[in-house]
Formats: structure tokens, sequence, C-alpha cells
């Protein structure tokens, strides 16, 4: 049976299951989620009025057995950047989806009567939606549990905590993942949009549902095959994450001098050594938690871990490297056990690590708090973000707003969102595409740390500005195209060293929906999606202008390289300046 | 002897004084504000950074004895609204500025030292700027009192308060009136770029100097003869405005259905009676204050006035129609004597009156205050924005900013500043100004209430779009030219009516210059003036989505008339498009 459409309307609390659309049928993903959302939604809508749709999409892959093709995409005007926006996730929604038939959900309108909030729960085209009071103000750990009980373990869960609930725009929406732990649509304030349209949680029951449909399974599985092998023998994939977690990256990073610390004043952090994934896996082995973990079914990687406290007592999983560096080097918190307990905390209510992370370092330039102070960033989340008090409500905004409310200037946000765990001034690459996604300040659009760190896809000095535009633009195009896949997006690293890989990825999805996709069609593939997020920020009112890094990096050299920000701003349009006119 | 630019940069407290370039010499006021800001700044720049400048500079006829020509211009990027800024007041400053010879004050960098606030004192090709630790924390009125002491009571002083010295973006600069009250550059955040400067007070002695140099007495003496004797003829001007203040509006704005009330949710107010300018005007006579009060020496209109306590006792003057809207119908207080009371606490403090009430009237959507808690409303300022709490640094960032930390959609600014005293959906040709001039929401820019509401140049049915988009355009650019002269805005009102009056008006100019403008030229300045600063706009990333109204104003129906604002795009960007293709 082919896919569906599953549309809700929040307004009169309707919903209705469409047939796809002809031009939507080889799309999934960012690729689907940011067709719908420039073709449905007005650009120049308030991102949290009644105009605004919020949209699920699961990957191409989603829903096979293809290794790492859990993720899920939601899109929709951000109300953190002003323009569209695309957070992919793990976690087994993306599976169920695909399963279920769902090609996407999409969420429109607003309920008059906003005094509840309330519950979507979906099977095979069928939808209900009522109010459901017990969950307000809930963690999503409570709702989570609440709705495993409720229908079954495997039911595919997504909520939002209570500043989710309270529209404020560090919010996120949690998923479950196959232990019924959480991973999250994290960055651009998606969980305010959903807060926006009084949902708390949505659940899709998939039970009796199997894999996806496969038009050549002998060739798909053949081609996982190769795939597979590709990420088990690339040493980043098969290795190095496996074996430290994405944390691997704080010697890697700090070593390089690239390792915002102190709100982006230096570009190396004294107390790496307490932090880093070295550290944390060694106390992992001791303490009896695990080193390795899938956030989705049918990862190969198992770059997820659970960290247990000194006692073995579980604290935390899904312990990024981008969390432990927002709350360590860059806000000073050496103990990585009250990172843990803070990161769990986060998953609880809901809130995007990096953006509470940066928002918190920024906020050691008031007197809201002092560096190195994890206490007192414990209780400004537990007791002021959490309740809505006003310093909750300003640490709760994001950090561009933060900044606005103090008159501060060294603030690092690119399109008012936070910059990631990587010095653009001192890892060049990666700043050209902080500046250039459509996404705002986005590590994931765009990974040049793989080419200026890791020498994987080659090496280019992360100092120089030689290569970086082009790299960056094709990386860019390349995340899209993957993140329209499914795909996990360490692929990549496989993808650019290995290639038996990228040919492989294409006989799937060829395999999958029996066609006929080669190398070139896939770059279209990424080019479109970047042509048409563009567009749609144009319309929202984005310009050049938004395409640029802070301009306090432009004049303050960062440590130890004493490096500054040297792109132009014609350099930076150069990057899509060909795709605008095309 | 001519006049000259002087130049301070607070970089290395170092200062030049220059002559003037042959392309400044015809500008002043908001014609050379705009023009040294876009030739100087660097739009990209972070507004309260070390890139931005702060400029000042008077009238054409400020210094003469031309009536009514004592406003004063300044200039800066706005960190309110990321565009570029003029705001212009009434005291004594300008005429010192002219009288000194100083055609522009430019005001460069950031100190090095940033722990202390300094103090610029100007004379005659002299300046000195040195710390002034002793003024840190202190309100206008006493920084207003010290320098009368310590100079002479004419001395020209302009000062921030706290919100200022905390670069709060509801802050303004203060300006000493002929009384030594005070007047103030109140809209977009000016307050916030003196104090990234790290400025408490600039003040300008020019005791002896006389009036500033005309080439022809004679004619000057003719033509604003003519000029004062339109501006005392016309029925506003001349009887309305001198008799009730600018508070006349009330009961006219309140029975046509314009006066925004309750956050901008009716179109009148129950109680309008209470705040009226009628009212105050009993009041004041009852109790011994003044119902004439000129806000700067040669003001022939005197729509200002000194409004007592029930005890005859002063509590404070300038008392204007915005301020008493904004926390009377909008934010539902109706104590005149307690809105008089937040009326000098502001001024005090040197806060945007607009702003502030837009914003406090807003956050009656949250749980900061209710609609009509005035008490509540003093306490927030005074104990909360005055001292930076997080609740006061909040109110103190403006409406778009709380309306971010808040999730709120009902939130009624364009391009980020707040709408003031004239619903937009009932008054539809101040809509159109509020939207197209580069200011932000503004009234002064293009005051279409005249002949929408007040009969003057005619009349143009408010709730009606015929003729809307010329009228705010014709009235943007003679804004835009009288903004130049240094002449108050009022003048407007006889220009409208009485065709003598503009004639006499560019007389003055040509007799104080010895040059020969026609009205075209007049009409050309204004232009020229939008069109730079239309010019700057874009290159600091503004766009015509910027050009709109909030877009709950489309599908709200604002009692009584149920109107909503029906402007399209395109009509609003077709005001400025001839000007764009120049």
């Amino acid at each position: 049976m082919s896919d569906k459409i599953y549309r809700v309307n929040m307004k009169d609390l309707s919903y209705k299951i469409e047939d796809v659309p002809e031009e939507w049928k080889g799309l999934g993903g960012r690729g689907l989620t940011s067709t719908i959302v420039a073709t449905e939604v007005d650009p120049e809508c308030h991102p949290l009025g009644p105009n605004n749709k919020l949209v699920f999409a699961p990957g191409l892959l989603s829903g096979t057995i293809a290794a790492n093709s859990g993720r899920n995409s939601c899109g929709a005007k951000s109300p953190l950047t002003g323009g569209i926006k695309e957070s992919n996730v793990g976690g087994t929604s993306a599976g169920i989806f695909a399963k279920l038939g769902i090609k996407a959900l999409i969420i429109e309108g607003i309920p008059e009567d906003d005094s509840t909030f309330y519950h979507i729960h979906i099977t095979k085209e069928h939808i209900e939606i009522h109010p459901i009071p017990e969950l307000i103000g809930k963690g999503n750990y409570e709702v989570v549990d609440y709705m495993m009980d409720k229908y079954n373990k495997k039911v595919a869960i997504m909520s939002i905590g209570r500043p989710g609930e309270m529209k404020m725009l560090i919010s996120n929406i949690s998923v479950k993942d196959p232990q019924g732990k959480l991973r999250s649509h994290g960055r651009g304030g998606m969980g305010a949009v959903m807060g926006s349209k009084k949902i708390k949680v949505i659940t899709v029951d998939a039970e009796k549902y199997k894999e996806a449909h496969i038009a050549d399974p002998e060739k798909f599985k053949e081609a996982n095959k190769v795939f597979t092998k590709a990420l088990k023998e690339n040493p980043i994939s098969g290795e190095g994450l496996p074996a430290f977690g994405t944390n691997v990256l704080v010697n890697i990073i700090n070593e390089a001098g690239g390792l915002p610390t102190r709100n982006f004043k230096y570009g190396n952090f004294d107390h790496a050594e307490d932090i880093c994934g070295e550290t944390m896996a060694e106390n992992i082995k001791e303490r009896g938690g695990k080193t390795t973990h899938g956030c989705h079914a049918g990862c190969v990687i198992q770059c997820s871990q659970v960290y247990p406290d000194k006692e073995g007592k579980y604290l935390t999983s899904g312990f990024e490297y981008e969390m432990i560096w927002a709350f360590g080097a860059n806000l000073g918190i050496t103990d990585l056990d009250l990172i843990a307990k803070i990161d769990h905390l986060m998953d609880d209510m809901g809130v995007d690590a990096i953006e509470t992370g940066v928002t918190l370092s920024l906020a050691t330039e008031t007197d809201l708090i002092e560096y190195g102070d994890g206490e007192r960033a414990y209780e400004i989340l537990k007791y002021e973000v959490n309740r809505g008090t006003p310093t909750g409500r300003i640490v709760g905004s994001g950090a561009g707003n933060l900044g606005k409310l103090y008159g501060l200037v060294r603030v690092p946000v690119v399109k008012n969102q936070g910059i990631p765990a990587y010095e653009p001034r001192a890892i060049k690459g990666q700043g050209v595409t902080y500046a250039t996604t459509p996404m705002g300040a986005d590590h994931t659009s765009g990974y040049a740390v793989a080419t200026n760190i890791l020498n994987s896809g080659g090496y280019i000095d992360p100092l120089k500005k030689e290569g970086q535009l082009e790299l960056s633009r094709n990386l860019q195009i390349a995340s899209a195209a993957v993140d329209s896949t499914g795909m996990c997006i360490f692929v990549a690293f496989p993808a650019l060293d290995d290639p038996k890989c990228l040919p492989a990825l294409i006989d799937m999805i060829n395999a999958r929906f029996g066609i006929n996709l080669t190398a070139d069609d896939v770059t279209s593939l990424g080019e479109n999606i970047i042509k048409i997020e563009r567009e749609f920020n144009k319309k929202a009112g984005l310009t050049n202008v938004d395409d640029r890094l802070p301009e306090f990096m432009k004049y303050e050299k960062l440590p130890p390289h004493n490096v500054v920000w040297d792109f132009t701003g014609e350099e930076l349009d150069s990057v899509w300046s060909y795709l605008d006119e095309k």
C-alpha cells in the first residue's frame, strides 16, 4: 500500500489522510519537510502564530534494514532564526512513521480553546486528538513512561517538556529511543512551535506493521552489506566513535586550538582532560555503564552510551560532545558527572543542549551566573527555566535574545542561533558553514571539521582561507541529500573516504523505490533543497547580511593561534550566488 | 566664523575639530545625521560595538529667532531596530550647538578602560573628556542639577539614566529644557548607544555666543513674521495644542475608534474621560500649574505644560498624549496623577515613554503585570528596570524582545519598535507610515492622522485604503525635510493648510544661508534623506518584509469598526519602489 500524507488541523482538531502529490514522491526527510514548509507556509507569518506548520518526515531509507537509516526530520518556520528549519533526530519515530506508511505528518493551526494541551495518537490511517491535562507541566521521561504504559514499549513518542509548553526558544522536541530514553529534534525552537499548537505529545503505533516496502529486496540487501562494511571499516565511524562516543572530539578539537572556551574567548581549555571522551569511557567502564549504544535500531556505529554515576546508577545517555563542550569548556564546568546530571535534566525538560549551553556561557558576561558555577547552571535550569521565572525566560530565549537584553556585543550566534562546539576563527571551513547554511549556526549542515581536522576527504588547513568556501559548499550539498535519506550524518566519514560507500547508499535508494538515481542526481537533490530553503529565507526577510559571523570575531584575536575571522562578505556571498541565479 | 564638525573618539579619549565637508554644508538635523551615519558607519556593525557612531546635529534654522526651530537630531545605527535612526528633541541643545557653530558632533569608539563613565564638556573649539564616577547610577534630574551648579543655568545638558548605562533598548537621551526640566531623544534606544560608549553626560557651554549667523537678517525677520502668524492662526497649532497640549488627542482619537486599548485589542477606551486633555487642563488650572509651556526657546505653540499634584506640587512637565495613551488606554491606568508620577520617573530614568508603555501593555499578556495595575507598573520601573533585575532587563528590552521571551504573537512592533498611539487598522494612513518609514513604527515620520482625522491638508477616510499610500509618502518626504530644519513637527499643520507657511519657511532657510532653495528643492531634500536611510537599512539587512505591520492585525478585527489591516505587501512596497530605483 502506498504512503500517505497525514494532516492534522489543530484549529478544529480535525485530520485528513491524503495521497502523496506526484512532486513529493521522490522526497523524504529534510528534502520533504523543506519542500512542504516552502510550499505551504507563508514566509512572513509569525512562527508561533496560526499560520506556521509543523512537519515531520522520515528519511527515504527509514523503516528498512539499512544501517543507520533511522533519522526523522522535523521542519517549520523557526521562531529562533526567523527562517526555515529542519532538525533531525534518531530514536524510533522515523522507522515507525515509515512502517505505517506516513510519508509526512503536517500539523497546522492553533486550537480555538487554548486552555489545555493535546495528545495526538496516530495509527494506520486514523488519528485521535484529545486534551491531556494530566500531562501538562510534566517532564519528557514521565510522558514517555505514561505512553509506554498506555500503549506498548515500542510506540513512537514525540513530546515537549515545560519550556516547550511555555514556547521558549531553546525548547526542542524529544523522541523516545529504543530503550525508552530520549533523543531530540534539538535546534531552532521546534518545541516552541509544537507548544504554540498546544500539542504535548504525539504517539504513533505501528506494532502490527513490518518493514517498509522494498522494490528489489535482493539488490537492497547486497548494497546494505557493502554500505555497512564501509561504515565499520572507517577509522572514525568504525573505531573512534564507538570507543569514545562523539566526545572523542574534546581532545582533538582542543589540540587544534578550536575548542570554544569561556564564551568563545579562547580556543583551548585547561581542563579538557577532565571532560574528554577518554575520561568518559574510563568512568563508564569502571562504573559498569555502556560505552556503546545505538540511538536507533539498525545503527552500526553505536556512538551513544549509558553513563552511570559513581554508584553505578543511571545518570544519562546520548551524552554528546556538543553538550559536554557547551557546559564544560565554554561554561567552565570540570565535573563530568555534574555535566551528565545537567544533560539528563535537559532531556527531561526538552531543551537544546547547544543553545542552552551557549546562552548560559554568554550569561557569564552578566550577573546571572559565573564561569564555572555548575551548581548555579543546574539551579537556573531546574528552578528558573522550568518554572518560567523572569530569569528562566531570559535563559530560555537563547543567546541572541539574552545578548539583546544585556546589551552584549560578544554574542556567538548566526541567524540568532548559538554557534556550536567548533571555533570558526580556528576551523575556518566550519565557520563558512555556520555563516552560509540556511539553518543558522549549525555544525551538521556541512561538517568541515572532517577535512579541516579529521583528515577525512583529504586535508584543508583549518587556519587558512584557501579551499574552505568550496569545501563547505560541497559538504552542505551532500549533507542536505544525506538528511533526506534518513541516514545519520556520520555516514559522511566513509562516504568521503571509501569509494564504495556512496554508490552503495544510492543503490539502496534505487532498490527501495525501483528507480535509477545517479550520484549527479544526489548532488542535484542536495542543491535543490538548499535552493528551496534559501528562497524561503529570502521571502521571510533574511538577506546576505544574515550570512555572517558575529562582528567581534573579525576584530578579536582567538588564542592560541591569535586568529580572526577574515572572510569578507563578498567571499561568503560567493558560496551560493551561482545557485541563487539558477 | 564658519561651522565645524566636532569629533570625539572615545577609544583614546581624543577629539578633533574639522571643517565641514562641502557635501554636508547644505544639510542639518536629520538630513545631516543620516548622511553622516550612512557615510561613516558600517551597516553590518553591532550597534553597541566599537564601530557604531553617535551623531548630533542641530537643524538648519536652530539657533536663530525662527519660531519653533529648536529641535536637535540624534542619529546612529539603532540597537532596537537594527536600522538607521534619527530621533529629534526640543530643549536647549539645538540652539546652543548652533550658536557655538557645531554643525555636528560625531562620537566614535568605545573606551579601552570601560570601568567608568565619562563626561564630555564642549566649549568653542575645545572638548574635555574625563571620568565622572560621582554621577554613575544617578538619575537625569540629579545630573542636570549637578551640571547647572558646576557651569551655569543655560549650559546644554544631554545625559542618560541608569537604563542607558545598562544599555537597555528602551533608554533614551535626555536633554535639558529652558527650565531645567527634561525632553528626550526618545526612540530607537539612542541611550543605549551613548551608554555603550560609556558617556554619562555631555555638556555644551555657549554662554558667550549669540544667535547663529544670518546672511540676510531683514529678509529673515520678515519671513519669520509670516511663518509665526501662520502657526498662531492655525486652529490646531494656534488653539487646540496650546489649550490642551498634545493630549487634546485622547478624545479625538478615541471617538475615531483608533485609540489602541488593552494592548491593541480595542480601538476605544471606556475611561478616556479620566485621562483626556480636557481633564488634564482642568486639573492644571485648579491646582495652579501651567497649561502652556514651551519645550524650547522661541516656541509659539507652547503645547507643553507643568502638571502639579493635588497639593499643587510639581509632578511633571512635557506630559504628552503618547505617554498618557500608553499608560492610560493601552495599559489601563485611569488615574492621571499616577500616570504623571510615572512620567516624571521615566524622565529621571531616561526611558522612552512609548516603548516602555507598549512593552508593559504587552506584558499584561504574561504573569508580569495585570491590565490596569499602575502601582505595579511604577514598581517595575523603579525597582526592576532601574536596578537591572531580570524582570527589569525584560521590560527594558522593549516590546519586540519581550514578545520573543514569552512566545507572544500579538506583538505590536514594526522593525522591532513599538507602535505608537494611533491604531493602524482604524487610521490606515498612519499604518502605512509605521510600515514604510525607515525608522520603525514612528508616528512623527509621516503624521497621516492630520489628514485622516484632523482634516488638515484635506480629508482621507481613515477606514479606507484609497489615497493612504500617497498621503503617507508625501508626509514622510515633507517630514524628513522638516526634521532637517530644526522645526517642530507641528509646523506641519499650518504648512498643510496655509499657502503662506511653507514659502516663509523656505525664505528663512534662504535668508539664513544666502541661498535660493525652492519648494521642489525641499521635496528633493526629503526624498534624498529617505533614499539614504533606506539604502543604509538594506545594507544592514532589512528588506521589504520589515516594511510590514504585525501579522495579527491582518486577521484580528479591531472594534468598534471591526476592521483589519488589509494592505498587501505589494501595495506597501509601492510606496518607495520609485525611489529605490532612482
